[in-house]
Order: C-alpha cells, then sequence, then structure tokens
C-alpha cells in the first residue's frame, strides 16, 4: 500500500490561476483521475501518465476508482475545477474512503487547495464578498430543497452575502427563480446581484443588476451568482461590500 | 492618469499556493503597497521597485495613499495575504474610491484572487467546507457585535459549516469563547470544531476537537477555527462535511 492520493484543484480555468504546487502534484502523478473538461485544462508533462476521464456526476464512483488505483501502489491525482473543497472532489474521496475498503484509511491522502469560482467571480468585479458571505448550492441532487430554502432564508435574514454555486443546469432550470423570489421577500429591491459568467477564464463576462430586476435565465451551469448584503453597493463601475455592518 | 493598482493576496503564505497571475502582477510593479509581513512574502524581483509597508489596522490609509501613487502614474500593487477580496485590502481600496478624489474612479483597476485562509485550512484537515458554508470575521473593530451573534444564530440554526476568520488577537480575547457559547446553546456538543493554525505554510498544525470541548484560548491571531455542520464528521484522520443534506 505505497501509493498516494491528492485532490487537487485546476482554479477557474485560466492556467495563471493554478497553484504551483497543483501543478507540481499533477506533473509528480502516474494518473490523472477526473471530470474531461477539468482534465483537459491540465498540461501533459509526461508521456507515461495515464489520464482516466469520467462523466459529470459519478463523484463517488470516480473517487473509488481514484482510491483503487492508490491501493495498487500508483501515484494518483484527483482533478478538481476550482477549490477540489467547495462542491468539488474532495468530499467526494472522503465519502468513498468512509464507506470504501477499510485499508484506504491508510493511505497517503491530501489536499491541494485551490482559487475558488466565488473568489474568481468577485474579483471580475471588485470586492462583493468583503463583508462576512455564505456559499450556497443549488443544486438538490444529493440534498433536500427544503433545506437549500431554510439556508436561502437565514442567510438573507442575517445580512449575509450570499454566493449561489449550481445555480441553474438543463436538468433544473427553476431552483434560480425560487430563490429570488424567496429573497425577494426578505431584502430589499434594489440590492444588488452578480452574474458571473466563466470567471477566472479568458470568456468571463459579468451582468450587474439588483434583486427586483435579476431574471434567473441569465443564469448557465458556468455562472456563479452572487446577492450583496444590505451593505453591498456599486462604486464607479466596481461593486463592493464594506468590511463594516451597523446593527 | 495613466497608473494602475491591482489588488492581489500571496495566498496562505507557502509561495507554492501563491498564484502565477499574482506573482506576474508582483513582477511587473513600480510600487508595492501592504502589511509588511505580506510584503516579506512577495521574492525581489526588480531592484528599482518600491516597498511601501504600513502597520496593521490602517487599511483605509494604505488603500488611499496606492490610490494616489497610482493617479500619479505609477503601476502600483496593493498586498493582501490570502484572497483580496476575503477579510483584505480589495473592499479597503473601493472604500477610498467611494470617498476619496472623483479622479480616482477613472483609474485602471483590478482585483487577482488567491487562496484564501478558510480553504487552505480545510485542506489540512480533509474537507469541511464539502457543504454549504459561511465565513464570518468575529472582529468587531469595523461591526457591531450583535451583527456577529445574529449570523452566528442565523449559521448555526440553518446547519451551515462556519468557518471563522480573526477568531482571537490580543486587544480581543473573548470573542471566540462568547461564539461558542452561542453555538453550543444550538449545535450538538459532538460538532467537530477545528483549530488550523499557519494553514498553508510550513507550520501548519491542526487540533480536531468537539464543540463541547472546544478552548477559545487555543485561538490566536494566526487560526482559523472551523465548526462543522451537523453532518461533518471524522473519517479516519480527516475531517469532512458530505456533499449531501437530508431535512
Amino acid at each position: 500500500m505505497s501509493g498516494s492520493l491528492v485532490v487537487v484543484g485546476t482554479g477557474p480555468g485560466k492556467a495563471e490561476l493554478m497553484t504551483p504546487a497543483t501543478l507540481a502534484a499533477l506533473a509528480k502523478a502516474t494518473d490523472l483521475v477526473g471530470y474531461g473538461p477539468y482534465l483537459d485544462r491540465v498540461p501533459v508533462t509526461r508521456p507515461d501518465q495515464r489520464r482516466h476521464a469520467s462523466d459529470n456526476r459519478v463523484e463517488l464512483e470516480r473517487a473509488r476508482h481514484a482510491l483503487s488505483l492508490a491501493a495498487s501502489g500508483r501515484e494518483v491525482v484527483v482533478v478538481s475545477g476550482g477549490d477540489p473543497g467547495v462542491f468539488a472532489m474532495a468530499a467526494a474521496v472522503f465519502e468513498a474512503v468512509e464507506t470504501g475498503d477499510p485499508a484506504w484509511r491508510a493511505l497517503d491522502i491530501r489536499v491541494e487547495p485551490g482559487v475558488t469560482a466565488m473568489l474568481a467571480a468577485a474579483a471580475e468585479v471588485g470586492a462583493p464578498l468583503g463583508g462576512d458571505f455564505c456559499a450556497i448550492s443549488l443544486s438538490d441532487n444529493l440534498k433536500a430543497w427544503t433545506i437549500i430554502e431554510r439556508r436561502l432564508h437565514a442567510a438573507a435574514e442575517a445580512d449575509f452575502v450570499i454566493a449561489l454555486y449550481n445555480p441553474a443546469s438543463k436538468a433544473r432550470p427553476h431552483q434560480l427563480a425560487r430563490a429570488f423570489e424567496l429573497l425577494r421577500a426578505i431584502k430589499a429591491g434594489d440590492t444588488p446581484v452578480l452574474f458571473v459568467r466563466a470567471a477566472g477564464t479568458t470568456e468571463a463576462a459579468a451582468i450587474a443588476t439588483t434583486l427586483a430586476a435579476a431574471d434567473a435565465t441569465q443564469a448557465d451551469m458556468r455562472t456563479l451568482v452572487i446577492v450583496g448584503a444590505s451593505t453591498t453597493r456599486r462604486i464607479g463601475r466596481w461593486v463592493s461590500t464594506p468590511r463594516g455592518a451597523k446593527p
């Protein structure tokens, strides 16, 4: 049992946003395991490196495969986008360890942090995450929608900035509209809302609007949505949340 | 008005966790502005580069200085730790723009994302941020404590994982104990709590305990505290929050 497993994130997309530590782990690996489009971001550094591409939404299966490879002595890197610990592969790997071969617990497993989507999205528009904030995935593949609603409600009531991951997909077109509806009942209509698409890539594009005017159909799988706190505001062409807050 | 201002974050500490985009911005700058210990992380790449080190807790003054330099035609980089948009300098820069010389709004200002402390802390111990989470700064320098309590309460009630930035300092030794007290009234005593000190540096050290046993005096200015959700658990020597959640 001499193999190893490192879970990494490529960052939001641009090579310049991948950390050197992640690049070093990738260069050392004998096997890369991940969702195809993320593997495509990894430069080829050694011809003998094996790439195991899989479809989206088979995270647990992919994690088990990676753990089996590591247990057989391979130096495995599991490749996520963004940061591997935020709505990505790291938790899936530990879920697979929990329910899998007890010998996997003795493996050398580590996680390399990366730049997660909300940080890249925030940087594109200014500093909307400058105050207390929360991150909620709107995907209800693994989570009851009632839990998502409860968290949206609490975040709005306590005036957090809210970053929404996975706001929409072809299979789930309606969640974001329902989230906006819920938030409109609590927060002011002029609260800044940002749709940042492909943040941290060369195709990045941002729309700054308000909660009253926000149109959920403008989000797709590559969009990160940020809903401001009561203190979030436009300053020139930027959007920022001040560090301070008064009761 | 031909100068520019880029706000960057060095990441948590290790050079391998600073992005190449940030390194490139630093190498291009004529002037670096920042808190001394963060400037010390920046390698010297050009002998003519001026470094303007300042004390901690003078963020707005530092931001104004950086904007004045940029307005005078310099290529300025403002250096934060971690990610500049999370409890760091980016929001201070936009606050300075808002209240300062109207000409500053025409400046070329941009933000480069980085690896923020909670991502490095999470990676040290597994995947505790694997579900919905929030980030709260316990510093009440700029924010009323009542707001902090309201957000802690909401985050606990809605079962977010909670990352606590600035949990303690010499000037504020009691906040974290009060936060634990508040959380204990809502969350189970066996909820995992992590104290991760100097995450993402060569001195990183983590303590995994429970909410019932958590001792606030174990945190200092370099500690990031993570309080789990109801689903967060130990798996072997790691701590992870599964992606899914049931009502």
